[in-house]
């Protein structure tokens, strides 16, 4: 049974905090195992990628067969079937279309004092991403991270894929053809990610590492950060519904329950200023989980961690909103812009009754990768700029030199750094002598 | 002496790729003590804070004067000279001219399918500043932290700055309170990040900490990284000076000593297609090593890390450039603007021969938290969307979903995600039939 709270209810504020505050997932300790894996991976490159795919993933490769090869992709990616091939492409492009959106732009400009200021905004030159293996391999990720590295223009984008067994998700293939993706190495785990950052004799190094993964491939991720950029270290999912009593109740279920599908670790909430409409969705979860296929995680996920919550107004439903902070938000109501206005902290929102969420994991446009665990609080979705980086440009005249160069003087004084004061104090010799 | 290479000698790759690989700085294994200030803070609060600011800083406070008060601070800032308050004031004035320009804009769009996309950006809530204390105490740092922060929109902005013994600078206080910071908390090392990051009784937390620290503060900033945001974790600092001959090669060994002088780990590279040119820089360097207050600093950084590196021309230099991705970028020849266009990898370019690094540093306008140690392959320095968040915004019509539902239906499919498509297949029932 999921938690029942009542925010007039003199419990609430305690019971509200503690589910804020509920671990949902343990973390697994590997950081050992990981630490020599990529050690090992740093002394003797292929040798050591090569003979821990053979062990974990039971699949005997040599340095040639390392990559898929054009042939291998082509009859792997013939495979898919047309209404797939054609759903992936339109995903493909709605992800593109959206994230081309994102592109940012330079700016110059020359201030009172004479300066010439401004900024350039570059591409990394080469990405990796990260897709998992077996049944957590989905095409529709390969799109979400590939895409905003392409449009973001970086010139070498990789994808690391372990094929445990030897077995392939076609789709993800054809998701990384359409993604403009360069290679596909088909090695995983702490060994994909420490080639990646490192370098082997066959893989080159790059500079960014995206892509969720296991608990080994997240610890690896953490320890090359510095050494390469990654993005967040992604946990459990979550959605929080927030609907009005004229809403359909089945729906909401539905929606909620694409969350919890995913994992048992998952969270979905609905906070609803309708006691009657939670009691409607909460009835149409339960006949849902006698026939849905992925019930018994479906399940576990809404009786552990799912929650419904009755509140007074929608008003005190984006007060809540904002302290949850969630990785997806859905606004079903009369009016969902005005309650959107009020919710500050969230990774994406779905407006009205016809925005799913199951729409932006797949062909909305926005991106799927996105802030979990409160974590909106400071952080946004996976986008291009994530791809790129800002060089700022300063030009001084020597008239801008004469009018700023003094305060420099003094600060570095103050500061106690000569020579910073000295490099100003020589060219201000020269101009005023 | 620093290091001499050569790119028309034959051992010159093996060389660069030694120099690129230099190891400057041991980092100090603290996480063990870190993990338990942490844990003490978490589970005492105030009381943990209080007792580790007695037995590190020498300082007894209480919950009541962890903050300092108004009129305190006021004592403290009336100490300040005329000169370092308009010099400051100023640098105030054009850090924040700079930062207004990078304020991001939101967008909304209806494409053709009928769907509303968008996103839109918000401030982060509450942010904290470390501030180092004692001589690594500088007032430009924080206003390169919290400039940026108001800026964004940041509501609650607070900063930790240890005053060992009970020593303050009245600059950083003056600089807090030019950027607009709500409170200066007097404590520092882990337990300040880790009040930041948890809170106490008095100390309510804050969603994302910046600025640099030492070993402690950076060890704790790594462990509550997810809990909150953080920027980057700053190493040694570097500059690169590409210069040509027809450059006062005076200038330039001052430039070269400015990045000297913050510390032995710190690492001043000059490329010049000029050997002559080169030989005078470091006939320079070495005059200035006999009379520069902090010529012990300076002497050991250049002996040990610096670098003279002579190449054939100016695009050798930026593809050179490039391997190393700078921090900081000076580039003093008679046409910067075009070695620049090739210098992809970099924190801060400065043009021309009137633009020192210190000028950066203090008054120029740009930040001077800057990505090192290689890391402009792949992120930026502070800025104004460091204390922001994207929120992507999607609405779907009833048309918009008939168009694109039935794709996303078929990934769902494909994924076996059964509630997803069923989330989208129960809507298209009801507008189809």
């Amino acid at each position: 049974m999921p938690h029942f709270l009542d925010s007039t209810q003199p419990d609430f504020e305690a019971a509200f905090t503690a589910l804020l505050g509920m671990k949902r997932e343990e973390a697994e300790d590997v950081d050992a195992i990981v630490a020599g894996i990529i050690a090992d991976v740093r002394a003797r490159g292929d040798a050591a990628v090569l003979e821990l795919t053979a062990r974990f993933d039971r699949l005997t490769l040599t340095a040639d067969t390392l990559a898929f090869s054009p042939s291998e992709m082509a009859a792997e990616v013939a495979k898919v079937s047309p209404t797939d091939r054609e759903a992936l492409k339109l995903a493909a492009e709605r992800i593109r279309a959206y994230h081309e959106r994102q592109r940012p732009e330079d700016a110059s400009w020359t201030d009172a004092a004479g300066a010439t200021l401004g900024w350039r905004w570059t591409a990394v030159s080469a990405a990796g991403l990260y897709v998992p293996g077996g049944t957590a391999s989905y095409p529709s990720s390969v799109l979400m991270n590939a895409i905003p590295a392409k449009v973001a223009g970086v010139e070498r984008l990789v994808i690391c894929c372990p094929t445990p067994d030897g077995a392939v998700n076609p789709l993800v293939l054809l998701a990384a053809q359409l993604a403009g993706v360069d290679t596909v190495y088909r090695i995983g785990g702490a060994q994909a990610v420490a080639a990646l950052a490192y370098g082997t004799e066959t893989i080159a190094p790059v500079d960014k590492i995206t892509g969720p993964g296991n608990a080994f491939v997240a610890a690896a991720k953490r320890r090359v950060f510095g050494r390469v950029g990654i993005d967040m270290i992604a946990g459990p999912s979550e959605v929080l519904v927030i609907a009005t009593g004229d809403q359909d109740p089945d729906w909401v279920a539905l929606d909620l329950l694409s969350q919890a599908e995913h994992d048992i670790s998952a969270q979905s909430i609905l906070i609803t200023p309708d006691a009657a409409f939670g009691q409607a969705v909460e009835e149409a979860i339960k006949r849902h989980l006698t026939t849905l296929p992925r019930r018994d995680i479906a399940g576990q996920s809404w009786a552990e961690n799912g929650a419904i919550i009755t509140v007074r107004d929608l008003d005190e439903a984006a007060a809540l909103s904002n302290r949850i902070a969630p990785e997806h938000l859905e606004i079903l109501t009369p009016d969902p812009e005005a309650t959107a206005a009020k919710c500050l902290h969230a990774g994406a929102i779905f407006l009205g009754a016809f925005t799913p969420e199951a729409i932006g994991d797949y062909v909305g446009g926005p991106n799927h990768v996105l802030p979990t665990a409160r974590s909106a609080r400071f952080s946004s979705g996976l986008n291009v700029l994530d791809f790129m980086k800002r060089t700022t440009i300063s030009r001084m005249t020597p008239e801008a030199l004469k009018a700023i160069g003094p305060a420099a003087e003094a600060l570095a004084a103050s500061e106690g750094l000569h020579a910073h004061g000295l490099s100003v104090t020589a060219r201000l010799a020269r101009l005023n002598g």
